[in-house]
């Protein structure tokens, strides 16, 4: 890539790296990211609010030394507008919230300006990271869903605005909208980061997550998120031995292009030597995504009991939501969490030497037109299991549409799912 | 009781029955309520700030047909002050957030306003729910700890200031100083409640956390925050079968006076026909000590990221916290909840038909002095394991200071531990 051009579609640690060999500043790629922002966001409208190119400019060079100094050197980071800032309204996607302004950044918000990113704005969620969207389009084709929850911060991402973004996810918030718009994203495991200052949706499901452009970007925030000591430290990518394929069609519906693109990644491991099988059948991952819309019924009602109360502020879906929650019976709930639990436990006893699952990302491409934003049933039999996930673009169907696929490790074991992410995006690209 | 006198000694439950019945009236309950408050908050120092009695009949006179109406009628509330609150700062027992006036109340207060309470004030906190004390004092012996961190919401409930309090729970937070200063405390499961707005410690770890009088009023405030069609149902007192009795010496430092009390409680079950019976022994017990210590250190340093940044406005005790957090390896942190996860698995299988564990709620009577607030190792077992408890007064020393005693039950079975409860209050008052 020539240094001088395209900055902005490097990966976080690509420009670290040039900016300290001095292939150009930080101030280099800062005006690539608001040149492409400047040209790009009335039509994609990844931003809920952020700063202009002389604001953002102001805050660098007032603190120009901390941030040369810094690991992330002042670079930009959106920031989803369901995660507190005390310098920035955080309005929830809600009419209800608007001009909100917490008191405090979230603390994943002030670990990464500890490490010298500069949050450039908030990214468009869909209201309360539920399901009514924003006004984000799809940035490969405008007419599409970018998806969602965490809508902004996919498109903002994929379209070359920052490098990397945080989301989060109680159902599919990362996992789809970087599938659809063709970015890599990360959840975190179930209790992985603090999640202080970001509004929560359910508490048994509710993570973390990341976007960015290449895996190892993943790797880097994940150590400034975990105050590592060397957030630059990371181990050798990992080739799985074996892994578990689900081709979809046992969680939910499921385009062809999609299974191709899965059977496509699947001959392309078996090519490197990978062990792929597949699960014997039943129906463990429909009830796993029955009983995460269960659980998601349930707390949301609990969580949103502010918001109940304006109910005509409210979406139809979510108000629905609050009723389903409301109207479910206490043992329905433990009994999905329990259940949830025990599918958990079964599934790594049997495919103990699993090393990760293989699944599509979404249903399919982007569906068209911006009035919802897709189907989440392809994440929620692994986020109601608490596990951690990385979607993985590189596929495409015949209109170069992303087909994203999603890599899924055991509960805590991040790292080495990460490293495998990072073997598998080589093979992919 | 006679209706006229002490009216703030009683019950939540029994004064809004007894003002349903017409005889007083919430205003007159409230009256008291700031007759005592005022006659001892100069010594007692419960309040971080609060409501002066003319503000309150303002919001409560302002509002009184909505209040009539209400379950809780307008009763004033006292909320731990690391609970988020809109209408008056919550400072976290920290001069780095002396003023901080959050934007939101915590779904647990709005739960409570919705339900008719009024937030009287916000209760004194340690620093950052951890050791440094405030400003209280044990109202039993103004020359004790009330212990922490929920130290302000445990006196002033057991000092008849306000029928019922909120506080948290990270490791002993609201079950010790229930215990030393007299008055009911209850930890709910792991997952069982919103925690938006309620500033974290430790995500693995943090519990809501309920004071009052009696068992019966922790039902109907859970019923509220639960957002339950009747709070006001509730199931009969329960008689457990078994008893599991961990007299404390197998967790730590217990003293003469509280080893004599666990007996006393063990004779009266056995009296009524309950079976008890001591855990083998081992080290589990001890062992789950020192994990919770473990994961209570990484998880604060990871939260507490904000607050890291001004080492000169932190308490010794919480600067070694962070510390020991950031040195502890990601290893010994996840060995520590597999552990913790596996005990408790072996714990439940082994005795199954154990319906409540009985343990002391603290090592004795609250300790001479307000430097510290004392040891916290009889509530970490159950803490690090996610399970419900209740604390129960009634037992004494000679010099007549309380010696609590904790029911302890299985995994999110709080409406069943808290029917035991009721049945063991009965017993012990």
């Amino acid at each position: 890539m020539n240094a001088n051009e395209n900055k902005n579609k490097m990966g976080l640690k690509q420009v670290l790296s040039a900016v300290q060999d001095g292939l150009f500043s930080a101030e280099d790629f800062i005006a690539d990211c608001f040149d492409r922002i400047e040209s790009r966001e009335d039509e994609v409208g990844a931003w809920q609010c952020r700063l202009s190119r002389e604001a953002y400019l102001e805050q660098y060079r007032g603190n120009r030394e901390f941030f040369e100094q810094s690991p992330l050197k002042g670079l930009p980071v959106g920031i989803k507008d369901i995660i507190d800032t005390a310098d920035m309204p955080t309005e929830m996607g809600s009419s209800i919230h608007r001009g909100r302004q917490p008191v405090d950044d979230a603390s994943c918000v002030t670990l990464l300006r500890d490490a010298g990113a500069l949050v450039l704005g908030k990214t468009v969620t869909t209201e309360f990271a539920y399901f009514r969207p924003g006004k984000t389009a799809n940035p490969r084709d405008l007419t599409r869903t970018p998806g969602g929850s965490s809508s902004g911060s996919a498109a903002a991402v994929a379209d070359h605005m920052v490098p990397v973004a945080l989301g989060s996810q109680t159902a599919a918030s990362v996992i789809r909208p970087a599938a659809y718009c063709g970015s890599v994203g990360y959840v975190g495991s179930r209790g992985e980061f603090s999640l202080r200052g970001i509004q929560p949706l359910g508490q048994s499901l509710d993570s973390l997550g990341l976007f960015s452009r290449k895996v190892e970007d993943i790797e880097l925030l994940r150590g400034v998120l975990l105050r590592r000591q060397n957030p630059f430290d990371s181990s050798e990518a990992l080739k799985p031995a074996k892994v578990l394929l689900c081709t979809g069609e046992a969680i939910g519906e499921t385009s062809a292009d999609m299974v191709a693109a899965i059977r496509q990644v699947e001959s392309k491991l078996v090519a490197e030597g990978v062990e792929v099988i597949e699960p014997d059948l039943g129906n463990w991952l429909s009830e796993l995504v029955a009983h995460h819309g269960c659980v998601m019924a349930y707390e949301a009602s609990r969580n949103l009991a502010y918001e109940s109360g304006f109910p005509e502020q409210l979406s139809a879906p979510l108000k629905e939501l609050i009723e389903t929650g409301l109207a479910t019976s206490r043992d329905d709930y433990l009994a999905s969490l329990q259940a949830a639990e025990l599918i958990r436990q079964q599934l790594f006893e049997r495919y103990s030497d699993v090393d990760a699952i293989l699944a599509p990302a979404a249903p399919g491409v982007a569906p068209e037109g911006r009035d919802k934003t897709g189907a989440p049933h392809m994440s929620r039999p692994w986020q109601v299991m608490g596990l951690p996930v990385v979607t993985l673009p590189g596929l495409e169907d015949a209109q170069q549409l992303p087909l994203g696929i999603q890599l899924v490790g055991k509960s805590r074991e991040d790292d080495r799912l990460l490293c495998m992410a990072r073997w598998l995006e080589s093979r992919l690209s």
